[in-house]
């Protein structure tokens, strides 16, 4: 089994999450089943599952957060892939063996209760790469 | 059936196909499945599935291609989202009924014999997106 199982989803910067539901759901046939507010990313999320995976919608709730800052300076478009692991700290371990730098060297909670942790684009030649664990 | 339905791929602009290879698949277990010259689009692509969705390498044959001015401009990394689409042709008919601006007006050749279109990142929030129908 590989270290990644699939792409758990592709998470797009927005400066309004309305507009975007506009786009992806209303012109683009695609679903919002759920909407959650991660106080620890600064984010509203939106997910929109497409076969296995899932566009996740991310807009800033102020400009000092992450995605703020990244809609500030490169505008709204894709802003991190995230592949599925089975055991997200033990893909943090795969990594650091690997020698690449992670954003987070523990896994913490992302949107819908899963375990999340960040590579850094700096090890992933400018991809920010995510690892998720859904229970 | 929605019209999309699934992550086909999702692009990224690399500097060096080798050097991609050699994270994406010496590091972090994917495996390149299919390398190929697409000489319509100007770039060598390298196809790592994942699950039921690839990730596509793209190294520009030259800097006047646009995934070359691509990587003048942003550097290296997530270049776009490809999605399945039962038949192109009907997919862009939707889209232009939904006044997406498109930046093919009918379907051509991809990567692996797929027939493809994209619409125009201004019509998609910066997206630059792709509808993908194999065969």
């Amino acid at each position: 089994m590989s270290l990644f199982r699939k792409i758990d989803h592709v998470g797009i910067a927005v400066s309004d999450l309305e507009e975007a539901k506009a786009l992806w759901c209303g012109k683009l046939g695609l679903e919002a089943r759920h909407v959650e507010t991660v106080e620890s990313q600064g984010v509203r999320v939106a997910m929109l599952p497409v076969g296995e995976s899932k566009i996740e919608l991310l807009e800033p709730l102020s400009p000092e957060t992450p995605v703020g800052k990244f809609l500030a300076k490169k505008g709204p478009g894709l802003h991190h892939v995230a592949f599925g692991v089975a055991d997200c700290e033990a893909a943090i371990g795969h990594c650091q063996e690997e020698d690449l730098a992670m954003i987070d060297e523990t896994p913490r909670k992302g949107a819908l209760d899963s375990l999340i942790a960040f590579l850094h684009p700096r090890a992933t030649q400018g991809v920010l790469t995510e690892m998720v664990e859904r229970k």
